[in-house]
């Protein structure tokens, strides 16, 4: 056996008793947790500082040193995150269907943990404790496995928590941190079939199709976001504008920020001018087609080429094109989106029907903000991160996707003819 | 672009059109295309002729024939399995959740079909029609490529799908063929990122393992069965004769078939005997341990090595073990299972609790036959396959597992703060 199927025996032969465990149980174990880690705030702190002092020495950049981060105020956010999820209904053990069948048997079809998580994720040590609550909570065992630049951080974090369920009467190892940050080690996990149920990648997108193309443990994509507004040729202006400024600028960083902004023809030479004067108070680039040029000046424009409308800047940077109908502006979503949220501006019924039907994407808007594509915003409680594929399920994902079903069949001798 | 996605351009093309089909224009091509079936026998049986004559060429088995051959009879029940699926619910557009948020946007998630699937299969021309029908009823364009010794087979029943497609209003491509049968074109199919949305493998261990190694595109496993049944201390010993030989000698092919039979010390005695008389019916052979030897006599029982209890015979043959506790058979069963199907026979509700709690298997059952595992049996109406993977759905996938979700939003210009 090799270094993380070594893990992921561990991680089976604990995977019972959470999967098993009461809501009761599993709750005292967030509660722990929580508890644990406010407890430990000094003890996080100096690890964490030892990761950053590290990364400064390698030149790490600021934004990367700051998602590094663990303060006072960060741990206590991370703490009462894992007492939040006390309050939520637990997923397992719901019948989600059943009948009694012709021949007298009994089927009841019930929610049970996916088994054993793994999880790749980059350098936010705050994502070794967010998986793992929520990972408990839906009665699963989990491999974490995070960067190398935040491993202090994390080895820190994991012996608390695993401290802390231990208290809670469980296998510490329901939870478990791969030590070893070699790329080998990751590849491993992505060829653990038969070990690892499955596999969630959290991070930037480069991860993502890493993990993607090199897993044949079953993976769920999350988080890639190449985001469309759509201006119609009936949409209220000014809303459109702030649903583009909100989308853009609120905070770029993240999958649900927009990264493409398409204009009916019609509304291009007003909407055009008025976005620009909103946008450029965050000073945000516009990559345009030639008739956003010949609106906006060529000097306020650089000209988009076709990889622009293909990125997802996570960037002041926007893409402008106008488009000469409702269907174009599909098209063009059809093409370069990764299906993440799409919005219309609209005040037309058809146009808005029409895009939430043929825009095949996990969130589709209309008239309001893509920004809200998120568990917490949709009322799951929490989420393990946003799937832009579609097996399994679409969108944020919340306890309820961390399950999967079982089927029970009671008889009385009944055999088949 | 390459021969699949270029193809598969053309599926994109045409999934708008199934996608938002209604319930009525799909049952016209399900229809059509049994009509057509019908009208078309004996175009169907000269294709047909052409590779079974082709595989006695190449010297291809008995039964392999069977498997390939289509008669009058064969193509009536692909027909009238085709119009069976018209009384089945269309699973597309229904509202599966959904609520006003706090800001007032309405959000509701909303049933819709996976886009463009892939099946990859072996050599039973039956699946092209089954597979292409509920993909066709569940809003899905679908790319169909199954094995070489049934092209001429497959070609002629897609040619006849094709044309009674479009007869129904549709554009031929929500259906196609894989005509290239070369094994670099099926490598294609499962890394067409961006092109298949899912990819389902429908054969035997081999097939179904190439696929899950070599794709990048999400697959769901299905059908890989080494299920195991287990004789309880209290056992009813006639019912547990009844249904291990049920599950073993009904039809030894098929995935839902047992293949390892667990006995609990204290009851081998009795059992196995009685057990052996009646599998010699069927003259299945038996691979057991050294008790199972002792009891049964040595001459009759093959000594079974590790990996008979990993193996899934679909044979007459049948692996046995005598243990000392219901753990050590859960955990027999947790090491070698693939997650298919397992029995208990008892009469303890305990051990039945027990067993069906502990056991992590898509389908775990309490006196009666796994045999039962199948979509029909379990009210599904059809079945595209047994999800033996724990990502989007375990055990029979009827047509609700052939669609994924998609969240609509609709404000009035509400932005995230």
């Amino acid at each position: 056996m090799n270094y993380i199927q070594t893990m992921a025996s561990r991680s089976k032969a604990a995977r019972p008793e959470i999967a098993n465990a009461s809501s009761v149980q599993k709750n005292e174990a967030l509660l722990e947790i929580a508890h644990a880690l406010r407890r430990s705030k000094a003890e996080i702190i100096a690890a964490n500082e030892l990761d950053i002092k590290a990364g400064q020495a390698r030149g790490m950049s600021e934004s990367l040193q700051d998602r590094l981060r663990l303060d006072e105020k960060r741990i206590e956010g991370i703490a009462s995150a894992c007492e939040k999820l006390v309050a939520l209904e637990d997923p397992v053990g719901e019948i989600i269907g059943g009948r009694v069948l012709p021949s007298g048997m009994t089927l009841r079809k019930v929610r049970v943990p996916l088994g054993v998580i793994g999880i790749i994720y980059e350098a936010r040590p705050n994502v070794t404790v967010d998986a793992a609550v929520l990972c408990i909570k839906s009665g699963n065992a989990v491999i974490l496995r995070g960067g190398k630049e935040a491993i202090n951080s994390n080895k820190c974090l994991m012996d608390i928590m695993r401290r802390a369920v231990k208290l809670a009467g469980f296998p510490e190892d329901i939870i478990q941190l791969v030590e070893d940050t070699d790329r080998g080690i990751a590849l491993e996990m992505m060829q653990a079939n038969g070990y690892i149920d499955v596999l969630i990648p959290r991070g930037g997108a480069k991860l993502i199709q890493a993990v993607v193309k090199n897993a044949t443990v079953p993976v769920i994509e999350t988080g890639t976001g190449n985001c469309h507004a759509y201006v119609d040729a009936t949409a209220d202006l000014g809303m459109a504008v702030r649903i583009v400024d909100n989308g853009k600028t609120q905070r770029p960083s993240v999958c649900n920020a927009l990264e493409t902004c398409l204009v009916h023809r019609s509304v291009a030479e007003d909407f055009l001018p008025m976005l620009k004067k909103k946008l450029d108070e965050h000073n945000v680039e516009i990559r345009g087609d030639e008739m956003t040029a010949m609106i906006l000046g060529e000097q306020n424009v650089t000209p988009a080429t076709e990889e622009d409308y293909a990125t997802e800047f996570g960037d002041y940077i926007i893409a402008v094109k106008v488009v000469d109908s409702l269907g174009e502006a599909i098209e063009h979503i059809g093409k370069y989106s990764t299906g993440h949220s799409e919005v219309i501006i609209t005040e037309s019924l058809f146009s808005a029907e029409e895009f939430q039907k043929r825009v095949d994407s996990a969130a589709v808007y209309v008239n309001c903000s893509t920004r809200f594509t998120d568990g917490e915003e949709f009322g799951l409680g929490a989420e393990i991160g946003i799937s832009t594929q579609k097996l399994h399920t679409r969108g944020p994902m919340g306890l309820k996707e961390l399950t999967t079903v079982k089927w029970l069949i009671n008889g009385d001798g009944q055999i088949r003819k």
